[in-house]
Order: structure tokens, then C-alpha cells, then sequence
């Protein structure tokens, strides 16, 4: 591989300005280098490579072309913006890609004016960017009418001078992200209200998944038919299809009176549709933009790009090289596997439904795109015909669940705790209010890690137990969950189980599964004054504490419905409880002890211990569990204090 | 009008299998009938009219080819079917509806086997219908599969015996419901693997708002090409368009095989196109559905309908005759306004955006699809710029304000609390996470009344509450509910006022605004032994039992942040504190008056008044409110009971 000194072009690059200072000659050589970059610098720190390998010539044409940061550049998830963070000035951070205080994984608006909009989730570029158009354009018509002076500044950003017009706005978009409601309805909006606005698909012509919905269909359509992918001569096709800014022009204006008949699902939805173009070839991208720039009206540019592009491993498995820890750049191997011997939550869930699959005809499972991280790949082999990979689609998986149980199956749903949030009305409205037997396995829940605060699952105690007739659990170890998967294809209503990223404490899992009393704690040792109740991944830590100090300690199981008997049991003989969870404390597990002992008139102490009521920055989760003092030590502190003020 | 005993043919049917023994010339007339039925049921009890006026032959049409109950019948939003109701046995309740005890305005799976998915908001359909469409083929599947016997029942209701095949499934959508995401969603998914099911959209070829988005503005190009509206000549002229069978089943096949090309956008997304059909000739609409009915794979078919049609008042207003109280049939006329001269909390939210908006160029008003029903009417005639309605897409509609507000403006989100949750994600990943200066203004939070509890707004303090950065806050009164609403301008990140259904207590409005300090109750009464901390609705019945019991009364103003200061001098000087709000007990605002006392040590008993863990049935607000024991005399017997236990 190249040499970190092998970057003569890179080199003189500390902001967009001085990109824009090369010749477009330049750019081929500047892409070979930017690339190079990428791959050395996540070989060191891991994180995403094959998106960010994809977009590394969008990258540099888009800010060649356009002038950023006054022009707001939007990306979608915000995993492909390696190159993007490489040129606006955070070159010499990449080593502190996704570490503690180091540069966050996904565009974050506290890091750089040139992160016009913080991601993590998928489908909210073109909303984002709409919002911004629409801003720049009222900015500029309140400049010219009013006499008060423009505001400057926009949630500790720099705004645009409104007196030199509205600046330009592009989103960037995967194929992928095109599956959400989200990313349609904003199409929808912006092409009906004929906002000046580019939308750019980034479309992958390798996909990590199988293609998934009417749209990746769609999409590979309309490229069978016109690109030809890959080669020079192909790139070269496809500028020369490229119309000339007059042609755009009266393209537009035709549009604009309703006199072409769309000829794309994009056009029938008000955009004036352009491509598809080849994304690696960067001169006819500048070209390209450099037309489509000038343009009035809300248009779309599909770009076809490969994961991983340029690194060979990358294109070999993209599936693998997706997101990484480091590796060898000769070989594409990851340096050493730090992972353990013992089976992840997301390995357990996966076992389970496979074995629960084979006893029970009507479990469906559904995924929304999260095949892998679910630890679904088995499930879809074994039961082909009862596995759902919904795409990008978190709404529609879980009203689908609701309506696969009114037809008599039971759908279990794998979802990540962030992505929950995005179906809650769908968890009310369609499965909770119906009281129908749906299953959530929620994975990621707690801290995540190296993904920061949009992918923290710190709400779904709070944001669930406020529902009426949902059964809440959280497994203490890898068994429990297991059994608690079981239990909760057992209850004839929601119910769902929430478990961490990672490993649990290492107990042998039970190839029998039995159900859980649902309600009913478990006691599992008895101590003194003190009791400590856990819930799932804090169990493990409580035990050794309540241990050390002869406290009373209970694996609580269920965050609802309480084991109430035991609560007034545990609050009679104690002078302190203390509740720990890994969850937001507000409205958490926790608060409903507190709400019940308080209700029946216990005049026992009672303290909550979980995340603090604020969005906690990214680390590895064992340096996010310090952070926020629920680690053994931390724990051990936060007891210790609470004991000693109780006793004062 | 037609007198209740016009009805020969209506008499006759007690279920749909009544229904399909008549001829189907007899049809028309059995739709004037039902038409009559339903003008002269709204008249009586209020109620949806408009739409379920529109759906008369389509629902007629549905029920006679289709073999419900087997066949499962998806209806969106649900407030188009009292159609629906009197032909599957209702008709004799429909003087009970949408009153307590009574019919529910929308499908309920527990009312009859003929609500196949209850409904309220809007988009479910699709999703809901495919998941029903899998599961009945997986239920064939598993039938010949197993030696088990099949399940005979699905949370509820009986399902169709799965060795005749699987049953048919159709979903009928409006116009309106294609704006929203969850819908693009399960389309592209039903069209991506191809499943048995058939979409009918009901497009309004007169829309109650105008036609919002691309979507619209496609359907209408579609239209004006193809359909001739109103008359028989048309439909005739539309009938004769309607493929026989074989060549529906030959495009069906040329469609799989990829040989058609794609010739409308539903057709991209791999449904089989139909239409559009004049959805007020019910003998044509049978013709089609007869031959749609025995197609494979996902058919969308296209019927025009007009809101309100043949009831000449609706079709001259169709937004003043969309919901509403009795009236005169022979007039049109609404019997007599039980509305107060007091301003509603919709009409002052209103009036204050108005008002802002003339102050601060930077105020951008957001409504998804709701108008009239949040109070923008004036707002958007004075400054039709600065208004954006997004149609049925609260998602887009809380990332265009996330967007907007990076770009400097301040957004206002006029949104129902129960629609809230449909935004829950972009809340939390866009506004949240970013700390931007985003308002939402929540109206009909708490119990609403008729819509019953799809329409509850009772969860959101508990979801704001556990979120960092956000402001949330709850006005005692109508001008408490202006300044809030003023306060949340002033405030640098995201806030919330919200407020209920109706009328407040009546206090005059300053035009005058002033902001509040954040974070400050309003400590109202000093009284003896108990205080009440009342958030919001509950302010004006605490304040007067306060004075009746001479306790304390505190006005809370804020959920978050609490009062902290005032709540640890309240504990000290009180030996009771009761909260009281119009939310769920569980996480809600007084869980957090319990977090933070039990937090700093406070061994005051505290008693939290609210919402029950359970999802309240429709009735009016004020029927409801004494269900939850939160009218005044409920308040009273719950507080007496609480201060009793205490003294005991």
C-alpha cells in the first residue's frame, strides 16, 4: 500500500477552498489519493470503508463544484463521509475516527460547519435538505424586505449572507435509504411545492443485501437499460448523454408546463430527472454537476456507484468490509479478532429462532434490512418463506407484523432499539391498542458504542411502559433471554425483549425452553437493609455488588408488568432500595418501582440508578458504561454513596 | 329526506351473504337506500359523513363480490365505513355511534369479525392487508405441511379454514393516505415479492384541503387524460375500457414476465394498474372487481369517488360536512352549536401564530394535513409562504423542521398529540440530538372524545420526558397557552406546549407576550398538610379544590424542566403531595416529581392522579374525563381517598 507521505495532492487540502484551487486533471490523481487515505486510516481505527470507498469521487466532485460550506451538502446515514471529513479539515483526526472524544462516525453539526446535518439513521436527507432550501430561500426574501439585520447564526452555525441569494442545497442519498417512508415523503413534498434543491442517489451496484422492495427492482431496471457500468468507455457513453445546460434548460421549462411526459417514477414525482452517470469517473461528475448546479426546481441525479471501489478486497466482500475493525491493507484481514468465545445476544436470538421456527408453523420473522446485525442469515436459509426483509422500512415491519397476526401467525420482529423509535405510532396504533401477539426483539439496547447518540437505545423502557398491554423484559444473561424469547411467543399480546450489543456474562444456554412467570421476579439472594433490583444487563454487576456488601439482590425480568408481591415484600424489609437499569432514568424501569411502591404507601428510600438525561457521545461501550458510572466500579461508587446518605 | 321505513332493500340485509342473494340491478337502488340511511343516521348522532357518503357503491361492490368475512376487507383511516357498518349488521346501532358504549366512528376488531384491523390514523392499510395476504398463504402452506390442526382463531376473531385456500384480501385507501411513507413503504414491498392482494385507492376527485404533493398532483395528471367524471355516459364509456378477464390475466402474465412496459408509477412499483373507474356505478364497479378478484400477484385499481356524493350539501361543502354534530337534513344545517363563545386552545394557537409570525420573520408554520384542525386557516392567508402543509407525512414534516431550523429559521409544528408519535424518531435523531430550536404546538393531548383511543393523545409527556434538551411544557389556561407558546420562541433548542381538545376555563388573553421564566411553577394557593401540583388541564379543577380543602395549589407550567427549587420546599412543608395530570400515570409528569423527590431524599408521600394504564374507549371529553375520575367530583373522590390513607 501507498505511504502515509504519498499524498502530494491531499496534502495541500486543509479545507474545500484549496481543493477547488486544481485543475479537474487533478481529480483523478486527488480520487487514487483520497482513496488511499481511507483505506490506510480505517486499516488503523476500523469504522465504515466500503461506503465511504463509494462516494470518494462524488465526494470531491461535490465540493469542487459546489461552494461549501455556504452551499449546504447533506448527506444520508453519514457512513460514506470518510472523504468528505478528509476534505474540510479533519484529515489529521482520522486517527480518532469513532474513539472518546475522537471524530464522530457519522456527520455531526458540533464538529465542522461543513456537517450541515447530524445522521446516524437513514431516510432524512431529503427532509434536511428541503428544510434548508426552503430556509435559504426565505432568508433571502425576509433580507430584502425587512430592515432588521439578518441573523447570522442557526444553532451555532454560520448562515449564509442572504444578500448574495440563497445558497445552493444537495442531499445525498443511498438506494438503500429510498426503501423508508421517510425519504418518499419528502420527494413527494419537495417536487409538489417545486423547491431548487439536487437530490443525488447513490446508487450501489453492488448491494451488501439482496435487493429488497419494488424500488431496488425498479432501479436496476432503469439501469439494464441504459449504463453500462465500470469501464472508461462506459463513463464516456454516459457524459456524452449528458445534455448541454441549454438542453437542461428547456428540459426544465417543458417540465415546469407540464409538457414532457414523465419518463421516470422521480419525474412523475415533480423532479427532473438526470442519468444514470458513472460515479467513479470524477471529470464527468464535475461536469455533470457543474450543469445540473445552475438549474431551477428540485432535480435528481442517479449516480451509479460500487462499495468499496479501488480496494479489491472491499469489492470482493462487501458484506465483510461494510464496517471493519482494523485490518491488514495487503490482505483485507482484520488484525485481531478481539471477540469472544461466548455467543453474542444477537447469536442467541438467532438460535432461538431457528429452534422456535421448527416448533411452531406460524412464527414469522421480520427484519427491517438488518439481516446480519439481527443474526437472522440462519433463519432466512432454514425458513426461506417465513423470513420478511422488509428494507429500510421500520413502520411498515411492524404494521405488517400486526396484520401477519390478525391472519393467525406469529411475527416476531428483530429490531434495533434506535430504530424502534421510528415505528412507535406503529407499536400503539396497530399492535398495542389491538392487543395482538406480536414479538419485538430489540437488540442494541443501552449504550451502543463507537455509533454515538443516534444509535443509543436509552428510550424503549420509557417510551414502552407507558403503554398499556405490552409486556416488557430484559434478559440478566444469555439463557434468560432465550427463555424469555419463549416466554413471550407464550403471551397472547405484545411483548418484547430488549437485550444489549455484545456478549452477555457467559452462561451455558439451555437448549430447553421453558416459560418465565410472566410478572415474577427473581430473588436471588437475600442481604441486608439494602436490596438492589437490576434490570437485564445491570443484574450481572448488581450480583458481585450486592455480594461484596451483603445486600439483597433481585433480577427483576420484567420492567412491566412489576413483580408487585415481591416489591412490597422487598419494600417492607428494607430500609434502601436502589433500581439499576440500563436506560434513560426518566420514565425507565426504575420510575415504575418508584410509582408503585409510592402509590401503595411504602415509606421505603428508594433511588434510581440508569443513564443520565443527556445524549452521551460515542466510545466503546465499556467506556460509555464508565462514563456514565455503570460500569463494576462505577456501580460500585454510585451504591456506595447512596448507602452512606441514607445512613447519615 | 326519505323516512326510516324506505328501506325495502336495506331491511333485508343483516350481513353481506344477504347482500350477495340480491340482483345486481338491483344494486342502485340498494345504494340510494344506504345513502339515505347514512345522511339520515349523521343527522341524528353527528359523525363522518362526507367520506363515508363517497365510499356507498365501492363498499356495496366490495361486500358483493368478496366473500367477507373470509375475504378480509382493509379499510384506511376508517372513518369512511358507516357504509360498512349498517351492511354487516350494525345498522340497528347506528344511533349509538361514536357515543360511549356505542358503535366506534372507526373499525374495531372487537366489535365485529368484519373489522379486520382497527383504524384511526391513516396509511396502515397496505401493510395491515399484505401482512393478512402472507399469513393466509402461509397458513395454506402450513395446512398441507403439518399434521397439526390449524389455528382456528387469531387474537379474537375466526380465521378461514385454510384447506379451501387462501382468502382474499383487499385494502381501500384514499388519495390523502398515499402522502404518508408507511404507505410507499408497504406498496414497494407488496410489489417487490409480488403478493396476492388487491389495493383499491379512492381517489376524491374533490379534495376538503387543496391537494398537497406530487402524489396528488400525478393521480390528477392521470385524471385529466383518462376519465370523464360525473355522468352515465362516462362510466359506460369507463366500463368499456375495463379489460375481460383473459386479457387482465394475459397482462397480468406479459407484467411478470417483465414484458409490459411500466405504464403508470404504480406499475414501477409492481403492482398490476386498473383504472381509474367511476367508483358511484356500483354495477361497474362489480364487473371490475369480479374480474381483479381472480388475478395473482399485487393489483391496484383506481376508482374516482366524490366526498359526500349525492347528499348536495356535502358536495357543495364537503369541509364543513367532513365531521359534524347533528343536523337538518333538509338543510344541511347543523341542529344547534353547543360551542362555547370561549376561544378554543386551537383557535388562541392560532391567533398566536399569527401574531408571532408578524414579529419574527423567522417563524415558519408546519402542519401535516391538518389545517383546519390545528388552527392555520388565517396563518396560511397571511403569509402564505411561511406555511407549509406536508400532507399526511409527520415525519417529513419534523425533519423539514429540523432542516429549517439549521438554515435559521424558527419552525412551529402544529401537530395532534396522537400523530406526534408518528414522528417519534425524527423527534429524538433530528431535533433532539441537535438541540435545535424547534416548537411543536400539541393539541388534542390528553382524552379527545368520539375518535376514541386511536385518538388519545395520552402518552406524550411520557415520551418527551425521558428525552434530553427538550422543553416541555403544559398551560393552565388560554393565556398561559399564548405565552408558553411565545416562551418556547424565545427558547434555544427544541420545546413543546401542549394543550387539550376544546375549550380552557375562559381567561382573557393578553395580546401582549411575555416569556416565562423556564423551569418556574406558578405557586397559586398556600394552604395546609397536602399540596396539588397540577400540570396543564388539571390546573383549573385543582385550584378549586384547593380552596375547597384549603390545601396548596401549585400551577406546574413545566414537565421538564421541573421546578426543582419549589418541589423541595413544597416536600418540606407539606406532608402530602398529590400530582394531577392528563396524561398516563406511567412516566409521566408526576413519575418525574417522584424521580426528583426520591433523588434528593424527600420523604414527603407523593400520589400520582392521571391517565390509567389501559386504552380508554371513545365518549364524549367530558364522559371520559369522569371515567378517568378527572372531572371535578372524581378529583374530589380520589383526593379525599388519598388524604384519608394518608391520615389513617
Amino acid at each position: 500500500m501507498t505511504k502515509a507521505t504519498d499524498y502530494p495532492l491531499l496534502d495541500r487540502i486543509d479545507a474545500p477552498s484549496d481543493l477547488r484551487k486544481l485543475d479537474v486533471n487533478q481529480l483523478p490523481a486527488l480520487s487514487h489519493e483520497l482513496r488511499n487515505f481511507v483505506v490506510e486510516s480505517v486499516s488503523r481505527t476500523g469504522g465504515h470503508l466500503g461506503s465511504s470507498l463509494g462516494t470518494i469521487e462524488l465526494t470531491i466532485a461535490i465540493h469542487y463544484v459546489y461552494n461549501t460550506p455556504r452551499d449546504k451538502l447533506v448527506w444520508d446515514v453519514g457512513h460514506q463521509t470518510y472523504g468528505h471529513k478528509i476534505l474540510t479539515g479533519r484529515r489529521h483526526q482520522m486517527p480518532s475516527m469513532r474513539k472518546q472524544g475522537g471524530l464522530a462516525g457519522f456527520p455531526n453539526r458540533a464538529e465542522s460547519e461543513y456537517d450541515t446535518f447530524g445522521v446516524g439513521h437513514s431516510s432524512t436527507s431529503i427532509s434536511a435538505a428541503l428544510g434548508m432550501a426552503l430556509a435559504a430561500r426565505q432568508r433571502t426574501r425576509n433580507s430584502s424586505a425587512s430592515d432588521q439585520p439578518p441573523a447570522t447564526k442557526a444553532a451555532g452555525q454560520a448562515l449564509a449572507d442572504p444578500a448574495q441569494g440563497p445558497e445552493k442545497v444537495v442531499a445525498v442519498i443511498g438506494d438503500g435509504a429510498l426503501t423508508a417512508g421517510l425519504a418518499y415523503e419528502a420527494l413527494n413534498h419537495a417536487g409538489g411545492i417545486k423547491a431548487d434543491m439536487l437530490v443525488i442517489l447513490n446508487d450501489n451496484d453492488m448491494s451488501i443485501s439482496p435487493n429488497v422492495g419494488a424500488m431496488n427492482k425498479y432501479l436496476a431496471r432503469m439501469l439494464s437499460g441504459k449504463f453500462v457500468s465500470g469501464a472508461r468507455e462506459g463513463s464516456k457513453r454516459v457524459l456524452s448523454h449528458v445534455p448541454s445546460m441549454l438542453e437542461l434548460a428547456r428540459r426544465t421549462e417543458e417540465h415546469v408546463k407540464g409538457m414532457v411526459v414523465p419518463s421516470s417514477l422521480f419525474e412523475e414525482l415533480g423532479f427532473n430527472y438526470f442519468g444514470p452517470v458513472d460515479g467513479h469517473d470524477v471529470e464527468s461528475l464535475v461536469a455533470v454537476l457543474r450543469n445540473v448546479r445552475e438549474l431551477k426546481g428540485p432535480v435528481f441525479l442517479h449516480v451509479v456507484t460500487r462499495k468499496g471501489q479501488g480496494y479489491k478486497f472491499a469489492e470482493q466482500d462487501p458484506l465483510a468490509l461494510h464496517a471493519i475493525g482494523p485490518f491488514d491493507t495487503a490482505t483485507g484481514k482484520v488484525l485481531k479478532s478481539s471477540k469472544s468465545n461466548r455467543p453474542t445476544y444477537t447469536q442467541v436470538f438467532g438460535q432461538w429462532l431457528c429452534d422456535m421456527a421448527g416448533k411452531d408453523d406460524r412464527l414469522i420473522g421480520i427484519t427491517p434490512a438488518m439481516r446480519e446485525g439481527s443474526g437472522m442469515v440462519a433463519f432466512e436459509q432454514q425458513f426461506p418463506d417465513r423470513y420478511f426483509d422488509v428494507g429500510i422500512a421500520e413502520q411498515h415491519a411492524v404494521t405488517l407484523a400486526a396484520g401477519l397476526a390478525c391472519g393467525g401467525m406469529r411475527p416476531v420482529v428483530a429490531i434495533y432499539s434506535t430504530f424502534f423509535q421510528r415505528s412507535y405510532d406503529q407499536l400503539i396504533h396497530d399492535v398495542v391498542i389491538q392487543n395482538l401477539p406480536v414479538v419485538f426483539a430489540i437488540d442494541r439496547a443501552g449504550l451502543v458504542g463507537p455509533d454515538g447518540p443516534t444509535h443509543s437505545g436509552s428510550f424503549d423502557f420509557s417510551f414502552m411502559r407507558c403503554l398499556p398491554n405490552i409486556v416488557v423484559m430484559a434478559p440478566a444473561d444469555e439463557n434468560e433471554c432465550r427463555q424469555m424469547l419463549y416466554t413471550a411467543m407464550q403471551i397472547d399480546g405484545p411483548s418484547s425483549v430488549r437485550y444489549p450489543r455484545g456478549n452477555g456474562p457467559g452462561v451455558d444456554v439451555d437448549e430447553l425452553m421453558t416459560a418465565l412467570p410472566v410478572g415474577k421476579a427473581q430473588l436471588r439472594r437475600e442481604g441486608k437493609r439494602v436490596a438492589l433490583l437490576a434490570f437485564g444487563t445491570l443484574v450481572e454487576p448488581a450480583q458481585q455488588l450486592a455480594e461484596e456488601l451483603d445486600f439483597t439482590m433481585v433480577n427483576m425480568r420484567f420492567v412491566k408488568p412489576l413483580d408487585t408481591e415481591l416489591l412490597e415484600s422487598i419494600a417492607q424489609s428494607h430500609d434502601l432500595i436502589i433500581t439499576l437499569e440500563e436506560n434513560s432514568i426518566a420514565g425507565g424501569a426504575g420510575a415504575g418501582v418508584l410509582e408503585y411502591l409510592s402509590q401503595v404507601g411504602a415509606t421505603t428510600a428508594i433511588k434510581l440508578i440508569g443513564l443520565p438525561d443527556e445524549f452521551v457521545e460515542h466510545g466503546s461501550r465499556e467506556e460509555l458504561l464508565e462514563y456514565c458510572r455503570l460500569d463494576l466500579a462505577g456501580l460500585r461508587e454510585q451504591i456506595n454513596v447512596l448507602v452512606a446518605a441514607q445512613a447519615a
